[in-house]
């Protein structure tokens, strides 16, 4: 199994990314990791399970998306979506431009038979342990209910396949549990989630009720998923930050804090994205992780194990297979119907 | 000034509502405060500044809106919006079913002229003190770019008169900052938001950065603004609960928990929503505040000051004033082009 990391990607990069892989390379001599960078950031390694592809161009933040992937094809973000195309690595990783990254999956290595558009999938944190997957968080922010019904086809054979949740639990994010809420595209999708057979659909779930665990899979448009994930990022910093500012008030309260510093710890770890590795960008020809910007080794290195039981547990096939399944189902009932 | 209360809506109906009511007529003598709710929970007064209106009906969380306005007419609720079509109360304040207390404005009450939809229009508690409104939060899941351009004026009066914010900073709720990110509707939005000249528009804002006071008002359609409304309650209340777990642990733990238990307090509060009332249903020809469904008798009497004030400040009338003008700007613009 070989695993492209981009070397140049995310707020530490490429010490962080080079920390994790290390560590990953050193846990897991019978995977190759392969880092794309420039010829400055790349450093040699004693391992022999790691390779080096230099590139000469990197894509930043404030890149232009589509104007970056056309321009800058020798960036390691560009270089990394091409090797999965061609299959010369069986995954990779990936911290940079969200956006570039989205258009490099879509137009260089290619979607999947049946899919129309590519949904960026977190994990969220759960209060009952193990997470929920949401898709989309803003790889397609103006969504339409087939998108939609797709999402929950590859989201189901995801949580399945690299969860390890034997009949996912899907959700449709919604503004209120009854069914009829919501706007046309919500109604609409509601109507092709309740008749699409290969999932176990629950119907509608609240904003409020996500982090309960209340479904293993939350289908949603980009541009409210992206509220989501970034709401809650929000809510949480401004939470601790309040507290850290309440517990050093005194010496009295700096105390007591010290006590209760594990479980807070503990407590934080549970809420931490980085313990699920990175976003996987479903329905590409081939696996696509998006790690957080603020990725940590720790992050990295969670990244790869994600990677390697996607490619173990053979995911993009079974969600091929889902894809070309359900699209089956639907021709039969238009000639059924017609 | 007569402010009217439900006394059936809430969670905590009709005591809480009693209660808060109560103590705003003691501190207040000059109002009079308007009890409507069926002869069972109607309690009689010795305040000579509460009335009481009986009437034969309640609408409850389970009812179908529409229908339920259009069949209870005599309803605590339905009547309540008359009083203020009438004129026969200043504002009225209601916790009950949202999507009914909105129909019964809209089809009540009635709308402001220049006005589209009704936005209802909450605010988010902000660490560094003071609040920002957010609308609409769901009273118009579907809007359109001319719906969030009234809602950015109406905010931006509402913010002036009834929040004592000089030059209240207007922003946009999207998934980047940078100007031409997210939707059609975010990118038609921008542009109307940039050519109004009676706003103070300061761009794009991201979900993550709601709770840090980066605008006074957040603009946005009312799926996405539920969505933000309920996953803020939802992260909170999943923190919370998470670190009562944590504190819990054991003697040592709830000792600790126990000295830092004021400051906890002190920021909890800062969080609640009860703090600042209810939410104004912005857009209506009059003052009409929906109350969250939780509150106790400190919210319902926090929602009467907030009343009190919209009355005082004149604030309905602002709003009506300045629909008109901008109304009247775009109606110039038309002339010129043409």
């Amino acid at each position: 199994m070989r695993i492209a990391f981009d070397v140049h990607g995310g707020d530490y990069a490429p010490n962080a990314v080079i920390e994790g892989v290390l560590q990953a390379a050193k846990d897991y001599p019978e995977i190759t990791f392969v880092l794309i960078g420039t010829e400055k950031t790349l450093v040699s390694s004693v391992l022999s399970n790691i390779e080096m592809i230099k590139v000469t161009e990197t894509i930043t933040a404030e890149d232009e998306p589509v104007k970056a992937i056309r321009r800058k094809k020798d960036s390691s973000l560009v270089v990394g979506c091409r090797l999965v195309k061609e299959k010369a690595v069986d995954a990779f990783v990936c911290a940079g431009n969200t956006g570039a990254l989205v258009a490099a999956g879509l137009f260089v290595t290619g979607r999947l038979k049946g899919m129309d558009r590519p949904a960026l999938a977190p994990i969220f944190p759960s209060l009952r342990g193990g997470g929920t997957l949401v898709l989309d968080v803003g790889a397609n922010p103006e969504a339409k209910p087939e998108h939609l019904r797709q999402y929950a086809v590859m989201g189901s054979i995801y949580a399945q396949h690299a969860m390890g949740i034997e009949r996912p639990r899907i959700g449709l994010l919604n503004i209120g549990t009854e069914d009829g809420k919501g706007t046309s595209l919500t109604k609409d999708t509601f109507d092709l989630l309740s008749n699409e057979s290969s999932i176990h659909f629950i119907g509608n779930v609240e904003a409020r009720d996500v982090l309960d665990g209340t479904c293993d899979v939350l289908v949603t448009d980009g541009f409210s998923g992206n509220i989501l994930l970034k709401n809650t990022e929000g809510v949480a910093k401004a939470i601790f930050s309040k507290l850290k500012e309440e517990f050093t008030r005194s010496i009295r309260t700096k105390v007591a804090a010290g006590i209760l510093a594990p479980g807070l710890k503990r407590f934080k770890e549970s809420m931490d994205y980085k313990e699920h590795g990175g976003a996987p960008l479903l329905g590409l020809a081939g696996p696509i992780i998006k790690a957080h910007g603020s990725s940590d080794a720790r992050a990295f290195y969670q990244a790869a194990m994600q990677a390697k039981k996607i490619v173990e547990q053979n995911v993009i096939e079974q969600i091929q297979q889902g894809l070309v399944k359900t699209e089956g189902d639907e021709e039969r009932c238009d000639q059924q119907e017609s």
